[in-house]
């Protein structure tokens, strides 16, 4: 795709897009279910019905043989190259538990662990404490200041945290601290710039707190990450985004490129119905919804699982759709093959209805359809320009 | 493909992938086949049961409607962007021979040809010599010294040869001798630079030498190319690659990658059978086999010569097989269609078999069957990343 051309195209119009993302959809040949994959074995009306009177397709997330993790994923989908757009894992663990990063700030992932009296690293997760335990330990950390920056310590689950450093002039060249093995002291943190003195100041301050608290005496630092604002939703695609996703990590980076975030209440399927609408009634034109349950089941190798949570979502679709879209896309973030209980590079498959298209090509919404479909296969920073073309949200390209 | 994105995420593990070549593989709808190509038309059993139970695709060698040479090809299934990647004719004529290149070195092509006594060229091939008779010629050249340079020089083939200049600071910002065209002189080489002089000299030199032997009474230079040595197969792809072609052409283009070259004796298919097994017992993880014939019967325009030559492929396929590949490819590097005897810009198919895929999707290893397989079309360069990820030997990218 080249830069700047679909942000000169997009134009506002009345139409309404929904964005579905069914996290981890793709999958592989499973043998038990005769070759089939779940997409392929679940009972899915009504995205067989999409599929019939839309276009298939699939998408490569970052590039052939990549496998990406969620940020990168996501990112792609939104339409930015996630090469370009890196976002570095300690903002990512901040973005992840709902903390309100701005720019400049930078974060960094924290895990609680165990120093003998050498301080040599006997155990880099502590044990691998409670989340109480963790929310007890930030608690006594969060009373830490530091010359010219604002701290903010978070507490995420288990032995893990994050720290955010607010304030001009930081840098995240910073190696970790953690060295990745027991047996080792951890890396000091050298250098001489703003960051560096920022950096060992609070974890000399978090030393003289934790030394005495045992299995947590000590902390290690890894992924230091600024962050950077991105050209939002609005600016790049004349769009008024909203989001509707159950998981704090989707909901980061949604709002990292400017969506508005919704809230759920119940935390679930109709809740999320729920956010839909009212993103509709707010106004919004194009709405990113998540569904996560597919992904989880396809991470725990669980077949059955992952093809209940496919049809799941296909129930709710309707819901979804009752209060009017224009052009629907139902894809996956990444492929979560069963068989590999992991993410994997396996292309996606991707569904647009609505809007001008080549229909009748596909009976129903599959792997082995949409490889077949009128869309072809695309990268998935293609997604975005294909559904505000089919929206009628962009103008022609020279005379 | 992303610079140095591969190259991060590559990691080694006990995986072993075989790449298999059939030159010239692809081809086009050949009338006497009834709009078959020579593959759909050979009985290829073994290729068949890995298309069944792996993923078919087609790749793109350097780019839609580019017809590459063989340099060019291989290097974009070896990883390498052609394009940037780009192996001047004398380098590849050089390593055609086997001569061991170093990094810096700068090679040319020769031709023997025939000056009237006005120094007009009246044969620029020498009236097509016997390859004795070049021999005796390049010996004789072999003693000429020229200061500041080691000078090589290599028979070819008929009044083919080329010459080596071995030294600092050499460049190959140099004009063709050759003016390509009968009734011309031979193209003076200006310049000043230490290339120039040195190529001034060896001419001379090889003047006075020649000067009165009939034909082969001078020599034309076409090609100048400086060796540039590759980032190896080990530090892009983590792999300890080795290769087994009876050519020395595809030796030498798996030798700058840094691949551990195997002869083969004897220098057949049951050679390759061998050096193939040798290989692994040294601990390869990854072997690039080359099969040659096909490529030769597309050139003369033999369509049952290519058929026998793809079905012996087939048939020795459980031997190259047998001592244990977890991934396997089979390609070619480019199509040579038999209709028109020379290489073409036709999409290439791809089979991979092993590691996780979407299988199901094929009954034969077919141009046909390849383009609408679970892989899509890709370029050649996106070859090597899906081997790695098929191989489990490509981590995450991003969290």
């Amino acid at each position: 795709m080249y830069r700047g051309l679909v942000e000169e195209l997009a134009r506002k119009n009345d139409s309404r897009i929904l964005l579905a993302v069914i996290d981890g959809l793709g999958d592989i040949s499973i043998e038990e279910l005769g070759g089939r994959t779940p997409l392929e074995a679940a009972r899915t009306p009504e995205m067989d019905r999409l599929a019939a009177g839309g276009a298939l397709g699939v998408h490569i997330s970052v590039a052939r043989g990549i496998t990406p993790g969620s940020g990168p994923a996501h990112l792609g989908l939104f339409g930015y190259d996630p090469v370009k757009y890196q976002v570095g894992r300690g903002v990512l663990a901040a973005l992840g538990v709902g903390f309100n990063l701005k720019h400049g700030d930078l974060a960094v992932r924290i895990n609680f662990c165990t120093l003998d009296d050498e301080g040599v690293i006997t155990d880099r997760r502590a044990g691998r404490i409670t989340t109480e335990k963790c929310v007890e330990l930030v608690g006594m950390l969060a009373d830490i200041k530091i010359d010219g920056v604002e701290t903010f310590v978070i507490p995420v689950k288990q032995h893990r945290a994050c720290v955010v450093f607010r304030g001009n002039d930081l840098s995240d060249d910073i190696l970790d601290t953690d060295p990745g093995l027991v047996g080792h002291r951890p890396v000091p943190v050298d250098g001489s710039e703003k960051s560096h003195r920022v950096v060992r100041e609070f974890q000399r301050k978090a030393e003289e707190i934790l030394k005495d608290l045992h299995p947590a005496n000590f902390l290690l630092m890894r992924g230091f990450a600024l962050h950077k604002e991105f050209p939002s939703f609005e600016e790049r695609f004349a769009l008024d985004a909203a989001s509707v996703a159950l998981y704090p990590m989707y909901r980061g980076v949604a709002g990292l490129v400017g969506m508005n975030v919704f809230k759920c209440d119940p935390e679930d399927l109709s809740g999320e119905v729920k956010a839909v609408k009212k993103a509709l009634r707010n106004g919004h034109d194009f709405v990113f919804l998540h569904h996560k349950p597919a992904d989880s089941a396809g991470e725990d190798g669980n077949v059955s699982a992952k093809i209940r949570a496919i049809e799941e979502f296909d129930r709710a679709l309707p819901s979804f759709l009752e209060p009017g879209f224009d052009v629907v896309c139902i894809t996956g973030d990444h492929s979560t093959p069963c068989p590999m209980k992991l993410h994997s590079w396996h292309s996606v498959p991707v569904l647009i209805h609505g809007g001008p298209q080549r229909w009748g090509y596909s009976s129903a919404f599959s792997e082995r359809q949409a490889i077949k479909g009128a869309l072809g296969s695309f990268m998935s920073t293609d997604i975005m320009p294909l559904l505000l073309a089919s929206a009628g949200k962009l103008a022609k390209f020279g005379a």
